[in-house]
């Protein structure tokens, strides 16, 4: 069924706040929920919210903390997120950034024991469109092989890059999985076979079975380049925010464990710099304008494709799950909290 | 033929030496050349140096200056290579970020207007050697077009990352394009076909002609994900540097234009981290005892392949063009360097 991002937004506010939620807190995860569905990643949206519910009920996430931080140098900073929600941490995690940077230029966040931050595009556009360069990398239970190896031993592993342009921010946001495995389990759901070379089974045989592939793992994206970045991610988190490696992670897709994987935010502020940059925003419309293989598809630009998407969501809402938005609604139907008023959306 | 590494360091330092390189600038330079044939990669090996001595003969290179940095902010330090050899002001901007990250945590160097950086490997190892993280990245003339584009719009983009583990450094060091154009140009002298989706012709068509690519463009790595990265490494150059974009890029390949390319190091330090990382030497253990897909070719973690191939060169010398050898050898012998003893090199 198709939803108008208000409403959707009033119900996952009301039910954070049923559980025990701060009204800023609610506000910030809720909205971080939907941005993932506005984009089209439904898998980073709603669905992940009755687990977040369940995790609050049983202690394993409590959602009052922003989490401690503390500055261990000029350019440090360190975050303890004390099982905090993962969007509400990096969010007091960048707000101090933000407001560092333009004293030292660079900045970085390493943060542990916070929740799952969700899609990482939202953090990284909402630094650019401070003016700065954000980035930003969070580690996962082990659901990626090495290339040439058979086991799931590396996180999925994400990288987003924001950078101010002039015009809408440039934002870059990719796994360094060939897939998701909401992409799996997605086939699995409809019972459609995978593609040739995107996951193993449990033994480590390739597999076009999306049920197998669930219990097995998931090929890095372009082979021993992408394993070997996915792998120095894994290092770079865990070296600075002293969190688990993948194969000991734990809390990001469960209910019974608190979480230990690791985020990493590093700020840089273009703005000050001697050399100034210009023709950013004219080197993107080069490129767009460039000639594209397929004359029905012109070359894009990483990000302007979620941008059109979320813009024509705002307007026309957005498909949901059915059996998720009933979910969701009795949840809330059942719950102590009074419906919020729907909300209008920053467009 | 096969030359071993001190003889070679001799031969390429006296060149230097007689073109009017003082003789730490020629040190550095000679070695990082050295370095990329010592760990097989030969298409940022010697092979540059001829252009690069005609590069100083124009007076396109200046092999005296050490470039004019000066830190902006606490963590930001900005390069004016002043036409310097690029590994000779990389190396004094490295120390500067090495120095000043003991207090800032983290720090980078924006450079512009040096030459060609060549194989990012070494700083980021030299880095990772001083207990520190690093990250290298670098722009070049437009070779790779963008995924479902047909003209070279980007350059090869390189990252590399070097972090301590304990033992030996994490090193990864990857182009984001599918090949280098090196390769492409060893394909076109052995008249050997390029495999498929490497390479477009100068109309943007696939082709698997090796000279016809030549006048084309390279495919990013990985698709669409490649693409983005290697884009998101552009504009953060480039921001950063104020350097040129690709398509505007001049000086890394020819003999004929100033450079205008940027090259950012970003270095970090996790040695008084609160939170304290441990068990990366234990992990990547685990990595490569992992069961691999062949049992002929057991997981591999990056760098480690360079180091044993390094070592071995070390020892028994390293395969070498015939003609580019005799050429560089008769060079020397015609020009009014005293040759240098043959050096030892570090193991």
């Amino acid at each position: 069924m198709k939803v108008l991002a208000g409403e959707a937004m009033g119900v996952a506010e009301g039910l954070l706040i049923a559980a025990g939620t701060p009204e800023a807190h609610a506000c910030i995860q809720a909205d971080h929920l939907l941005e993932a569905e506005l984009r089209g990643h439904p898998s980073h949206g709603l669905q992940r919210l009755p687990r977040l519910l369940d995790r609050i009920a049983k202690g394993l996430a409590d959602p009052r903390t922003r989490g401690a931080a503390s500055w261990n140098r000029s350019g440090e900073l360190h975050v303890d997120g004390r099982q905090g929600l993962g969007p509400v941490v990096a969010h007091a995690a960048i707000d101090a950034l933000v407001e560092r940077v333009g004293a030292s230029g660079i900045a970085f966040a390493a943060i542990r024991n916070a929740n799952h931050l969700g899609m990482l595009a939202g953090y990284v556009d909402r630094i650019a469109r401070t003016g700065q360069i954000g980035m930003a990398l969070s580690t996962s239970e082990a659901l990626v092989h090495p290339h040439g190896g058979t086991r799931a031993m590396l996180g999925t592993n994400p990288i987003a890059i924001g950078i101010p342009t002039g015009a809408e921010p440039f934002v870059l946001d990719l796994a360094t999985s060939r897939v998701s495995m909401g992409k799996i389990h997605d086939h699995a759901m409809r019972g459609a076979p995978l593609p040739d070379g995107w996951a193993l089974d449990a033994e480590g045989k390739p597999t076009t079975d999306a049920d197998l592939a669930k219990l097995g793992s998931i090929a890095p994206f372009g082979g021993a380049k992408g394993y070997g970045l996915g792998l120095a991610f894994e290092l770079l988190v865990a070296s600075l925010a002293g969190s688990a490696f993948a194969p000991q992670v734990h809390g990001t897709l469960d209910a019974t464990h608190p979480v230990n994987k690791g985020d990493l935010f590093i700020v840089i502020d273009p703005a000050q710099s001697p050399f100034g940059a210009s023709g950013i925003g004219a080197y993107l419309d080069l490129l767009r304008s460039s000639p594209p293989a397929d004359a029905a598809s012109p070359v894009s630009v990483p990000g302007d494709r979620a941008r059109a998407r979320r813009q024509n969501a705002l307007e026309a809402g957005f498909d949901i799950n059915d059996r998720l938005w009933s979910d969701l609604t009795d949840r809330l139907a059942s719950s102590s909290s009074t419906p919020l008023a729907i909300r209008e959306l920053q467009t």
